[in-house]
């Protein structure tokens, strides 16, 4: 079945996004939840969707429910909303499938691998869309709608998408804070983070081309100690950063001489 | 002046992106140096230039040398060459300049900031080109040559160079290595590592917007324990990611505490 009618639970950076596929793709968003009436209104304007901040007043005459709020949440909502065989999903990384049991007889899984924004909008069509699916007929459902966003509509098992998700802490989270570092270095020489722009654009464009493995480059990666004491020396007065230099060089160094003696 | 006659010394990644911009931009390279002599064969293939492996055979007729070698051997090559009042300079992040003085009256460093690849090929004109010199007319000279390269050329001192280093061993070795441990996580799961290629694109592209400090989020930022704690189990088997998961969310999660306690 194809879903028209749509309810979205959360109005976060996920739902936002989804929001705005959805509408473009002709869907109608019947409501948007939320608990702050702000948050509700935000989504509702975009959506033109009746913003709701009370879950007792979720309609019933929807097709398709996406809960898309912070994991913490998920089971909560799960358990106060009877949908019985209406279909229900979540767009979570981490969250079991079964967590939505409680909810419906019919659930499922609409995780999209991207980082979101509330106000950069980016294309959906390159997004990887995770799909799991309580049931065969669901699992089929969900593909069909995933294919009407995007080109990359994968079959994601509830263990798979947990590795994922710690894939993607580790590719996007974690560099995005190794940016952040980068970002305060500069600040103590009084240089313009702008300098670090095209390094890090060529960075993450080089794994289009090459596995990661193959592209690692650096002082680590070279045993140079000699530059990597440098570093640490002027790392000095800042502990934190100190240590997580120490910590990434180490693993890194352990990490391609385990490689070599293979 | 215009330098038109160029040794280039060393030919690695570094190198070998430097000949090929300099010959297409009408530079004649008399020599290139390398231990190696496969190195210096293929380097000299791409530039025209008359291959040498021993520093005793470089050539007094160039108007600039260009030393391009791994950290610790530009002290070692800088004792051998003797430039009397030509112009040499080092192409390194992390070695003060004024380990050139031993090789000539003249020196500088011309220290591109970019991951390079001997065999990728990328637009020259974006990348930041950090000048120093010896004296004001050196250091005019290196802008005018770095200006034929690239649209962003800066005056940068050995010190603020050496941050320059560390915030790019940041923001491009150790994300490089984030994606690495991103996708031997996703072998686990059996599942492609180009799943996270649409993220690590946005992640980087994203810093052209907003500062880093901006674009975090993921568990840590959030303090969603539960979430990590579910990461940190699935990671059992495996103590070094394990444990660096660890230390990079307790300092996203100290850094922005601190912020906000600001």
């Amino acid at each position: 079945m194809s879903f028209n009618k749509i309810v979205l639970i959360g109005a976060g950076r996920v739902a936002t996004q989804l929001a705005r596929i959805l509408v473009e793709k002709q869907k109608t968003i019947l409501q948007v939840f939320s608990r702050s009436d702000e948050s509700a209104q935000q989504l509702s304007s975009i959506s033109g969707a009746e913003p709701v901040t009370k879950i007792s007043l979720i309609t019933l005459n929807a097709d398709l429910y996406i809960i898309s709020v912070v994991d913490d949440a998920i089971e909560t909502i799960a358990k106060q909303l009877t949908l019985e065989n209406k279909l229900v999903v979540h767009t979570s990384g981490s969250v079991q499938m079964k967590t939505l049991s409680t909810a419906s007889s019919k659930f499922g899984v609409f995780y999209p691998l991207q980082t979101f924004d509330k106000k950069k909008n980016i294309s959906f069509s390159e997004i990887p869309i995770c799909i799991e699916g309580s049931d065969k007929q669901v699992e089929s459902d969900l593909i069909t709608l995933g294919k009407e966003l995007s080109k990359d509509v994968r079959i994601i098992s509830s263990e798979q998408r947990l590795y994922i998700h710690i894939a993607a802490v580790f590719a996007s989270n974690f560099s995005n804070f190794m940016y952040l570092i980068g970002a305060e270095i500069l600040e103590y020489a009084d240089v313009d983070f702008n300098i670090l722009a095209p390094l890090i654009k060529e960075t993450a464009d080089k794994i289009t081309k090459n596995h990661p493995y193959l592209s690692q480059t650096g002082p680590a990666l070279r045993g140079d100690f000699k530059t990597m004491q440098k570093h640490l020396d002027m790392l000095e007065g800042h502990p934190e950063k100190k240590d997580i230099y120490k910590n990434i060089s180490k693993f890194i160094t352990s990490y391609f001489s385990q490689q070599k003696n293979k």
